[in-house]
């Protein structure tokens, strides 16, 4: 059987290009407009796409105000009260939320992505992230954020209770008799008695076993600690790596490591971010580009590159090199990554800023075959198992994808024409964990 | 113009009937089956109801095993995931969901309900609920729940920073000018900046202000802490009366403090929870809950007792009068109801355990007129503003209710024939709260 894809759509935002929101055929509102996201996630759907993913930030971002009020993610859906309601809408396509570790409570977290993967009969992921926005960290009682090492450290024990809920319910625990009166087997519910450095939780939970044992489990780190976690619990990494070489790498580690933790590699799909331009020539494709990046307004170049690099970059001379950046807690992945771009390529801050602009992510470019080409030469050298798919604008960045992309990657067989059906695990070809109760 | 009643429908569980389950035409996992709850809920709309209501509890409930294992509530949908499901499924209906101020982080309850709200074109509800039972505490690191007079100190100051956070948008905030490429007034989204006792919260909320400025309120305690915030914030009181005489006690109690706080008392609606029988005879109506009563297994009864005096009653001679019982932290309102009504009636522990069996809730029992009667005389004896109705069964208690009570209320002009549109604060008749940011 040939190695084919895993596709994924970034959904909240709608976009990660700054300026999604004027491209002309743009309903503006898109971001926050339920009949638009459905038809959306709908016409995803027909495309078969594996899943839809809902970043979240616990916080208005923090920028300069005059790149702030540029921005369409001011508002937006709560991701699982948004894939809830997707799911009565839906059939096949997966609903993967992003729920942080560091300001929920396990057994909350634990019962909203059972409930989800119940009411979308087993199409539930989840996103696992520990927020690194020091003004989420405000939105909590904090001062700021938790050092890398204890989001870490949090995290694994957050995901260790939550996974332990799911598996104290066998997944025969209900018998519902009504001749007897007997609705569960109480042999088959065990309390958790959890104990530990952050929570302490009892069980067991009040709700069944998610239909797909654990909801699919998805990483998005590049932090040594967040690999390692990756390879050790995820199902899907979400990546962002911006050359082949680097996807490459990122790969081998994380496969390499995940091996080292005794799984089997191929039950953990890695899915680089990927915003595609295509057209029917190469030049339209580019032009297309060229129009959404020529909406993005210079007050929001900076501040993006500021989030990158976690540092305030407004006071540095725009035309000479990145003075040296000191490593921050905030986001050591991303920061060595924009440090090293601007090395590899000798950028002035304004032109690395330039680089920030739409969206920081890895792009293809051109025809629907040349797209299918880089696509297909990613897949096949190890540099990927799919993509998490970041569309420029709406609905077109989604209507050139779906009509010219993905009917091309299907007649090279890379990727599937119809849903199998089951669960997204099953989509996906991963295996379902057992209960630790029978 | 006529008084109209307010009718919600309890919907978590599918009823407070211990045998609901078990009766001949219920699907028993009906709680627990997305399908069937969104077949009952369009009926309930097809109805004219004013909304659901999903009530909430953190933990599996605190019974011996005899009595848990047959609980048909063991395992439930997480109410905001189930209520934004159905919002994409239905057009009018009110959606109000229970959360708890114990174990939530503000930030994100006022952006769950917030999303709600959105979701469903301004159809939330928040039910302000403290949780009471110790088995919640365990799963979120306490040992014990807290104080009472604490968790409603907490509950007040939790609902100060939701408010807030909801109110610290103008509602006009989004501009979306693709022109000038300005998506919103940073003059309209204020921090809230608020330090408290218990939350330190800066704010603002990343979503815009609910469609209803705030999602509707409700409470449904029974102590003076209760009802004074009830009577200060709520525009719904669920409230737990068996007979009209404390309903219209709880009635009075609740406006006059209401009008003391400076309120309209017509914006605050009293809902007590309601069982109807309904038949074309009395006699068939008795039947009817015969047949459900009968249903319960003796092992139900004890504990269901345990829950409602707050204390372990398995021990007590069951063929003595109630012995004396001290005041517990668990449930101040319903203990001291429960032992009134033993002490008003003279019953035996047995017999007091019979009453708690079904639901501990009021009941009306009768034809269609005759239960209209009650309902009327409630209603305009100012024992009401209308009710929670909790149903016997389903689909029977269901379809009884909506085919033979609801015309006949409809007939005598209390209750609306049709829906006028607008939000669910336009259908129950309460006013929009303004923005604190204009
Ligand atoms: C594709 C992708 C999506 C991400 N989505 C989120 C998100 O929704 N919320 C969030 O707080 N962080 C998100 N992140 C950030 C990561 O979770 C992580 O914190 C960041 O990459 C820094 O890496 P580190 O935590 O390993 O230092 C995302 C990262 C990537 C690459
Ligand atoms: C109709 C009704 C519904 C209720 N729903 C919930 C609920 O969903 N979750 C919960 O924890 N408590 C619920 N309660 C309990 C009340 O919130 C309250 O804690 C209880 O009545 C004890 O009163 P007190 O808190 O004033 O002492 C409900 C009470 C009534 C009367």
């Amino acid at each position: 059987m040939n190695k084919k894809l895993c596709l994924g759509a970034f959904m909240r935002p709608i976009s990660l290009h700054t300026a999604w929101w004027r491209h002309p055929n743009a309903a503006p509102q898109a971001n926050f407009d339920f009949p638009i996201i459905k038809d959306l996630v709908r016409k995803l759907e027909d495309a078969c796409f594996d899943a839809v993913f809902l970043a979240d930030h616990l916080a208005v971002m923090n920028m300069p105000t005059n790149a702030l009020k540029r921005s369409g993610t001011i508002t937006s859906f709560e991701p699982l009260t948004l894939l809830s309601a997707l799911a009565a809408c839906t059939t096949n396509i997966g609903l993967i939320a992003t729920g942080t570790t560091s300001y929920e409570e396990p057994y909350l977290t634990a019962r909203r992505f059972a409930s989800l993967d119940h009411l979308s009969s087993g199409r539930a992921g989840w996103n696992i992230v520990t927020t690194v926005n020091t003004e989420a960290a405000y939105n909590f009682g904090l001062e700021s954020a938790r050092l890398h090492a204890e989001r870490y450290e949090r995290a694994g024990e957050f995901f260790k209770v939550v996974t332990g809920l799911w598996d104290g319910w066998a997944d025969d625990a209900l018998l519902m008799d009504k001749e007897s009166g007997i609705f569960f087997d109480p042999e088959k519910i065990k309390p958790l008695n959890h104990k530990g450095k952050y929570f302490s939780v009892k069980g067991p939970l009040n709700i069944a076993r998610p239909v797909q044992g654990w909801p699919v489990i998805a990483l998005a780190g590049a932090s040594d600690a967040a690999r390692q976690m990756a390879a050790e619990s995820a199902d899907l990494v979400f990546g962002n790596a911006r050359t082949i070489e680097t996807a490459r790498s990122f790969y081998k580690d994380v496969k390499t490591r995940a091996i080292a933790a005794g799984r089997n590699p191929d039950h953990l799909k890695i899915l680089p971010a990927n915003q595609v331009y295509v057209a029917a020539t190469r030049e339209e494709a580019y032009r297309k580009k060229q129009v959404m990046d020529d909406l993005v307004h210079v007050d929001s170049n900076l501040p993006n590159l500021s989030l990158k690099l976690g540092v305030d970059v407004s006071g540095f001379d725009l035309d000479k090199p990145l003075p040296d950046i000191p490593e921050t807690e905030q986001s050591k992945g991303h920061q060595r990554e924009w440090i090293a771009l601007a090395q590899r390529e000798g950028l002035t801050v304004r032109e690395l800023a330039k680089r920030a602009a739409g969206s920081g992510i890895g792009e293809m470019i051109g025809t629907p075959s040349e797209v299918a080409d880089q696509m297909e030469e990613w897949l096949l050298t190890e540099a990927c198992d799919g993509f998490m798919m970041v569309f420029h604008s709406a609905p077109d960045g989604y209507d050139d994808f779906t009509s010219m992309v993905v009917p091309e990657l299907q007649r090279r067989g890379l990727f599937r024409t119809r849903y199998e059906g089951g669960t997204l695990r099953d989509t996906i070809g991963l295996p379902r964990p057992d209960s630790r109760v029978d």
